[in-house]
């Protein structure tokens, strides 16, 4: 961490009641005020250039047995420091980030109790974080919070993206409507049925959840470093167009066991009046901890194929080695077992995607269905499922070891838990080992399914010690971990960069389920990805599903708009979804997927609207590469592609993928053209995207 | 296994309903009925030698959804097999054990659904053992159980030794009445604040449960091979004499997940019209699967002393380094911590136990208090409250390890979890490996406290696995294990013989809060020891316990009982408790402590009345010594000790340890008399034992 100016000014005050503390930031954009209110209870607003962004909110909590840990507060001290500093990313959309904050610390004091509560306030120019702190203190150790009290008063009817509040998932569709019509919604919004589903029983969305206001602004709700806490949702009180704190419970219905030390995760308010600021902000990274691994030197970024969308398209390829779903981890011999015939996951046709990966230059290649246990995988009721070192009769671990390493391609682990962590976590050890054995060292993570143990949430306090757990073990074995079906992410990539990606909301999969909306990836960046990256496992050529047999499902995007997707998603680690015969038959648009670099010196924010559209231009890390992705909703559309993030004065040649004239996302969706065209940074490219189209630009 | 004879005979019926089945034991003492009733209902009872033992009782379940399992059966086969074979226990109170029954396997069929159950039936001449499985079947594979229905209908008011229905705790007191009287004593009998507590709130009793009826039948109902299900207790209803199952509920109300292909645990229930027999039965130990485990030389009988009563006696010595209660795992340097002076677990102080083990042929010596945490281990909210790797500052693992070495004297690791079985189960590979590295065998458990994952009971499935896994792992690293406050034991340590001893019942820890009674272990033997031994850890000389300072507790026995403890309360794992300088102040007494045996070749039960007395002699293992072990409740009496179990023509020499004439628990505790005397196998012996006192004799 290079740090460039580090200011800090202490301030005491011993502030009556009703008088407000201010804290800018440090372009002045963004003003925060906070005082305590008649009752003693904190308050804070936000403004943006004198707009309000979040008006008069209370903060707090209720504490087990009813105290009221959110009133009778007097201000003990208040106290202002100022970071300004630059720190490199392991892996990132930009190769070094600024972290320019001005802090405000507000002590607090119930003076009857004795008990006591901090504040810290951290104003970027792009938001604002805050975060309480339990501290140690004489007259309280340990509690359970009943409710965070903390409020987010919007103060109008702003339009909102929105997924309804669920302890289990996040894997729905996204909603775009006013505040005041969540209620209305809420029931249809979740009315899809998924594997593991525990709505929240009055009006609450998940964060992270992005808002327009109608005089322009674009606000972001979420958290950073969530770490030994619940999740956050918040509830909804649509008549007065309020948020407030919805924690995940545990199985005896508390929401946060606390020792007095510990800090609350960051509440996150990223504001802008350009919608592009918000995907540029890096406020949330910033504000977890740097990174706490030594030796980062083996975290890569990764492309990869897998044995995986077959499982998804209807072509009867399965996960289980048999049909016999009487299987017992433990008991039964699976070389006993009968063979299906269906089985995906067998030597000769992993070794397939393994010639295929070496052809085009695919770092890796992901197996799902190697190991014993599939066959009864939607049990949910069974503490154990899998074995996590014992591969189907017909997976040969060491010969495709040998082969993998022989053709210059890594093989990625796949660890289904069907979310009995409880066994996952038990084999853990000998499963990080048997990857190390075999020269593995990336696993998949999934959590299907109701959670053991019961009662417990994927979202809740438990669970996400759990994953932190699988990531930090992960790390002992020099293991990148992409989890799927975790709580959603906060940022912590910057302090465990091997945690990689995650999935966490609704990915490509659902396009061969439910199916996913047109402007479905014009909404994630804005929402789901200010956590972090995520595996959406894009690039599916073959979008009219009836090919395969038994489904009739079409995909949601063009061919061209799954190219673009792999610069408008972030994430360093990136899947070519599709079947390698697929990508065989359209090799000049696969060329964009084999070029496009998964980590970056610079990003740029070409154009940006949630729910509608989004252009983004990256340079890949330490090459004079660029990549441009552009997308838009179920509408057509002319994006306008500046250059100017080109090194002036210099020409280059770029390759253009975009949608044919007739191109369409219902009806002709593999229609595309790609052409090359000279560029340099004044080229201004008017270019048309199709209904759900894309564009995607190489420039090496 | 040396199997003397195995006749199988089948027969297959088709019965109609109302037509009984019957079964006899070998010696057919014992007579077991089975029918269907008019509602198809699996009805059994059992006679013994023509006395009812349980009368006409119903069997089955209701599974999830109300399903009734337990009703409109049909008989598809009944068939019969008879065992007789010996087998050698590991360690035990005898060298060979006889496994003689008829067996009745009853298949049936609910005919409307297509689901299947079947029962088996084992009558040994020592009472009955029952247990379900669920077959692998077409229409049935996973379900949870609402509640098992099993009855056992004693057609009398026996008078019943009994602790209240509870899924985290049987360290009541015990309570002697009659079956009709227990609803009236419930309340009375749980009022005492225990670390963990959650009484069932109808009035039900906790297995093993002895009851004598007014007609001399002795009659205990237990489990036997508890594993992967909940523990059972007994629904009471009084009013006709009832009993029935009450399984333990998961966090979420659910009472055992089954995949079909699933046996349950055996519900035991031995007989017999002499008490003596109850406590001769190895019916629960036949009832388990053979030892598990190939190589079992690393399993030895265990004697050992410990840095523990100490913490105890109100004389000030702490687990605690220190009395900084801020600590957190992970986080805290506790060399920084200021040591608070009364940290019983010192290297020092710990080398002061050594030498006494050292010099009294002792075999071990376990330390409390060694591992960071303690400071704020009464959270029970934490996760994370211990590290089993990190030895406080004073504690030198490596000195201690050369030290004990070098006396002869082993070390027995302690691992305390206070139901944080999370984040032990996190830790247990390194802990393990941990004590492997630093020579310890064996490692006393703990689960003080309500159990994480909240929600989850000591006595649920999920713990029932738990404690069964740590055994497991255990045995991979040759390490033995005497779990306390785990769900009581069912005989699994056949099967895992390294699981040595258990606590799961008060123990004299109680002696030093709210006393235990005069009568516990003459209660105990009838109890709690017939699923396996107990750590009871006997051995207190200085009942008195104002010496220490603060406390007034008084020992609820005279010294001489404790020494007959170590005989009549089975254990291979037997602790001498008190203080090393207590034990220097009565050397000829302690004497018999150094010499008795904990592992035998026989065990003959002179006499016993549950509630009343006991004497027991047993011939240690592999030589020709013999211990006896006469105990007495509150009342005097003389004990008529019968040495035929000696050897026929020989003479011997018998150590007599008695209460002194005057000597008495309240009064004077401490007055006892040593004295030697000649005898043989036709010697009968009437000894006085004072008021809760006993006798020891060693013949050596």
């Amino acid at each position: 961490m290079k740090k460039i100016v580090a200011l800090s000014l202490f301030l005491v005050l011993f502030m009556p009641l009703g008088f407000s503390q201010v804290l800018q930031s440090p372009n002045k954009d963004l003003a925060l005020s906070f005082a305590l209110d008649e009752k003693g209870t904190p308050v804070y607003d936000l403004s943006y250039k004198n707009k309000a962004a979040i008006q008069k909110s209370n903060m707090g909590f209720v504490i087990q047995k009813d105290i009221l840990f959110n009133q009778n507060f007097e201000i003990q001290k208040v106290s202002f420091t100022t970071e300004h500093s630059k720190w490199e990313p392991v892996l990132g959309e930009q190769k070094e980030i600024t972290n320019h904050y001005n802090e405000m610390k507000v002590e607090l004091l119930q003076p009857k109790s004795k008990r006591l509560l901090t504040i810290y306030f951290r104003l970027f120019d792009d938001g604002l974080g805050f975060r309480y702190e339990f501290p140690v203190q004489p007259n309280l150790r340990h509690f359970m919070i009943q409710e965070e009290t903390t409020e987010f008063n919007l103060g109008g009817n702003h339009k909102a993206f929105w997924i309804p509040g669920d302890y289990d998932t996040n894997e729905y569709k996204y909603t775009t409507s006013l505040v005041s019509e969540i209620p209305g919604l809420y029931e249809a919004s979740s009315k899809e049925s998924l594997a593991a589903q525990s709505r929240i029983k009055n009006v609450a969305v998940q964060t992270p959840l992005m808002m327009k206001s109608k005089d322009g602004l674009y606000i972001n709700i979420h958290e950073a470093a969530l770490v030994d806490f619940p999740a956050m949702a918040l509830n909804v009180e649509a008549a007065k167009f309020g948020l407030s704190s919805h924690l995940t419970p545990d199985a005896v219905g508390n929401k946060g066991y606390v020792q007095t030390g510990k800090k609350t995760p960051w509440r996150t308010i990223i504001v802008s009046d350009d919608a592009r600021q918000i995907l540029a902000s890096k406020m949330i990274l910033n504000l977890n901890e740097p990174c706490a691994l030594t030796d980062v030197s083996w975290i890569k970024p990764v492309k990869y194929v897998g044995v995986w969308w077959e499982y998804f398209t209807g072509g009867g390829s399965t996960w289980a080695y048999s049909n016999d779903q009487d299987v017992k981890i433990g008991e039964t011999d699976f070389s006993k077992l009968k063979p299906n015939t269906t089985h995906g996951a067998n030597t000769k046709h992993v070794k397939e995607y393994i010639d295929f990966a070496s052809e085009n230059g695919i770092d890796a290649v992901l197996v799902e269905g190697w190991n014993e246990g599939w066959e009864d995988n939607t049990a949910f009721k069974k503490e154990k499922i899998y074995s996590f070192t014992k591969a189907y009769p017909d997976f040969d671990v060491v010969e495709l070891q040998k082969y993998a390493k022989a053709k210059g391609v890594k093989m990625i682990m796949h660890h289904e838990t069907t979310s009995s962590t409880i066994d996952y976590e038990r084999q853990l050890a000998a499963a990080f080992q048997f990857m190390n054995d075999h020269e593995y060292d990336a696993v998949k993570t999934g959590y299907v399914g109701p959670m053991i143990p019961r009662g417990e949430h994927h979202d809740g306090q438990m669970m996400v010690n759990h994953y932190l757990h699988v990531a930090k073990e992960a790390a002992k074995h020099k293991i990148m971990v992409n989890s799927h079906e975790a709580v959603r992410p906060t940022g912590l990539h910057r302090t465990y960069p091997n945690w990689i990606a995650q999935e966490s909301a609704r990915g490509t999969e659902f396009e061969s389920f439910e199916g996913n909306n047109p402007d479905h990836t014009t909404i994630l960046p804005f929402t789901r990805l200010m956590g972090g990256p995520m595996d959406y496992t894009p690039g599916i050529f073959q979008g009219d599903f009836s090919v395969y047999g038994s489904k009739k499902n079409k995909l949601s995007t063009t061919l061209v708009k799954q190219l673009a997707l792999y610069v408008t998603m972030y994430s360093p680690l990136q899947m070519a979804a599709d079947l390698p015969e697929n990508y065989n038959r359209f090799k000049d648009a696969f060329q964009f997927i084999k070029d496009v670099a998964l980590d970056w010196d610079s990003t740029t924010i070409l154009e940006a609207e949630p729910g509608d559209y989004l252009t983004i231009a990256r340079k890949a890390k330490g090459k004079d590469e660029w990549f441009v992705g552009g997308i838009t909703d179920e509408k057509a559309r002319e994006a306008l592609i500046d250059f100017s993030f080109l090194p002036k004065g210099k020409t280059f040649t770029a390759t253009i993928y975009a949608d044919a004239k007739n191109a369409d996302y219902l009806n002709n969706p593999q229609a595309y053209t790609i052409k090359k065209i000279k560029v340099k940074s004044t080229t201004q490219l008017k270019q048309r995207l199709a209904k759900s189209g894309g564009v995607a630009i190489s420039i090496r």
